[in-house]
């Protein structure tokens, strides 16, 4: 079976399409620049030479039908036709609380994500355009939506609940959802086949990267989460903030003239180590300027790994302990300095790094050295691989 | 030697006079009302009945020439005349990053007050209130300056600094700069002389009242604290949110149609404990009605002491392990439930709690059971006190 993954943002369109037998990528690509001057594919087929379509694409429509075509080209095609995809899974954004699982794409699930907007005020629209651009294109073919907030939806009230008044919460739906959902799922999910067990079981994963969130994870489930009504909430970031006293908001609102909406888009895209090195939000950028002394830099990393280290710790407390840290996504599998020096200021807890299996980048890694009181695990994060398994699961179940 | 302290509000004035000999207060009172109709002062002699002045106070000055006259009054009366005090102490909020200590007050200390009125825009202008009517009613008696902020000032930079543009710390001076500061060091004062040192110690402070803020204390230092540039950040509270996604201060403002500063002042007044119970800010009552079953009582209580467990678990993993946890303030003092729960939470920690002992309130207490890995204290707290010390070392070592 054939499923083709979609990640459809405002202004552009990620695909893989998975050959499940062996849980390979065919192909992959990318629409960019969608609704704008100059838009263009770029198509990447598993074997053989990538292949570029520089051709308008007024919007999702047309985006999803020059997928198709560059998918059964004779130039870098890997299918005949549209029929042997079996399924197409979709990333949502936010699902609010509506949904606490992936779910088969019917008029119902669309008005939820649809209702859902107020929350995902940028993604969900953009989701939505790309599940019925696909409607259109290959009616018939079943959708399945895959959402970023749903593994988060067993958090127990305690963690979700703000400490505001409640009709915020009933009324408007403001609680702590959660996001990197599925890659805290796949991450967990396949640390607890390392651990061999599921019962009694006390995980941290920290998904680290341009974004980073981390999650508590007791037994294969999510008791709380470092995001939370939006993806600024928590750790500091490349561009965001990550918590700070929510009356700087104000108080920049204040002396700077300017709205609230206008102080908080600062704080999710001119903030984090960008705005505290002054020069980048890309941690490599930030480890090689520490190499040439850049006190700046070295900052900016003493404060990412401090929030790190600080929630760890939280969530080692609110799991009564601690049985497996594992560290995935761009900074987590890429980053040995970090990961050392996050497990050694946590040595406290009995956690020991083991840094000759600690210098791989990339590959799953069981990184723990002897005599840790708990498992150290590098596991490459694939979202798109869960959102297909997903897919072929519901799929095959209906 | 007697040192007047003085906490002065926008419309209140406390004061406690101590005869430092034997460190006890001679008398108390308070003046309400200044400013507006049916202002009032009530007096508390520590031998004899209290004495109520139902006055005119239209400013503090008069607030300050009356309490001296209670003071010196025939009638409750504790001293001969004013020059009996030897100097008067100040409660200060706010001292920004200009002040690590208490100081002896001169004109460049009043405008440095002055300048963190922005940082303090309620209490600071209040304070030079207090300190300008003794000015003006005893001349030449020597005033300090104690700040909520000072002790908070060894935090290094990784703790203090957001990951948030720089100006906004060069230029406007937002920072972490915490308070309860005078709390803080009394209370992780005393649980050093009852650890019986100082070097390799490792102690959280827990200041549990209405308002309520948690420190991590290295060998007597603070390196880490839950308020922020203001008191709304960290901790759950009696009226507070404590720490949430700063994006709600947006996404609020936005819903209902008002501007930032009415959702800060909404999460300063009308959130925590008073929200989620929807009933009472003061946790008594919430532990009242946990006992007749009330559902979101027990949500409140476990929210507070959720908040509180992953701030001890998330210092404990800034200090590197902890020796000593100490409760202080109003519920810190006088709920042994939330005690018991509160470290019954982090018994991964090695951590345990005697049930026996716990069961005192406001009494200085070593509440550790056998076999614990760190100590547990009840330590009431004692601000004025404190006040008082720094006055009158201040004052003789000038």
């Amino acid at each position: 079976m054939k499923i083709l993954v979609i990640n459809s943002g405002s202004s552009s369109l990620k695909y893989q399409l998975f050959d499940m037998e062996k849980e390979y990528v065919i192909a992959k690509g990318l629409c960019e620049r969608i609704g704008m001057e100059g838009s263009l594919l770029r198509h990447r087929p598993a074997d053989g030479k990538p292949v570029v379509y520089e051709e308008a694409m007024p919007n999702h429509v047309s985006a999803i039908k020059l997928m198709f075509r560059a998918l059964t080209a004779s130039e870098g095609g890997v299918i005949k036709n549209m029929d042997e995809i079996g399924a197409v899974g979709h990333r949502v954004l936010h699902g609010g609380d509506k949904f606490s699982a992936s779910i088969l794409i019917d008029e119902a699930v669309k008005d939820a994500i649809r209702e859902n907007i107020p929350l995902g005020p940028l993604h969900n629209p953009a989701n939505l355009m790309g599940i019925e651009a696909c409607e259109n294109v290959v009616p018939g073919v079943p959708q399945v939506a895959v959402f970023d907030t749903a593994f988060h939806q067993t958090m127990p009230e305690k963690a979700y609940i703000y400490a505001i008044p409640q009709k915020y919460y009933t009324k408007y739906k403001i609680r702590r959802y959660g996001f990197h959902g599925t890659s805290h799922r796949y991450v967990s999910a396949r640390t607890l086949q390392l651990l061999g067990r599921t019962e009694n079981t006390r995980i941290i994963t920290c998904h680290l990267g341009n974004g980073s969130s981390i999650a508590a994870i007791k037994d294969g489930k999510c008791i709380d989460t470092t995001m939370g009504l939006t993806p600024l909430e928590g750790l500091m970031m490349g561009t965001r903030s990550g918590s700070i006293d929510p009356a700087i908001v104000w108080y920049i609102s204040e002396i700077e003239n300017i709205s609230a909406a206008e102080v908080v888009s600062m704080l999710n895209k001119k903030s984090g180590a960008l705005a505290v090195s002054g020069f980048s939000s890309d941690f490599r950028d930030i480890e090689d300027a520490i190499e040439n002394g850049d006190e700046r830099a070295r900052l900016t990393l003493d404060m990412f790994e401090y929030s790190i280290v600080k929630y760890i710790g939280a969530y080692a407390a609110a799991l009564g302990g601690v049985d497996a840290i594992t560290f995935t996504a761009g900074v987590g599998e890429n980053s040995p300095l970090s990961r050392e020096s996050i497990i050694n200021q946590l040595s406290f807890l009995g956690l020991k790094i083991d840094p000759e299996k600690n210098k791989v980048r990339g590959r799953e890694t069981d990184l723990t050295a002897e005599g840790s009181s708990a498992k150290i695990y590098l596991v490459p994060t694939n979202e798109e691989l869960m959102i297909a398994r997903d897919t072929k699961n519901i799929v095959c179940a209906n």
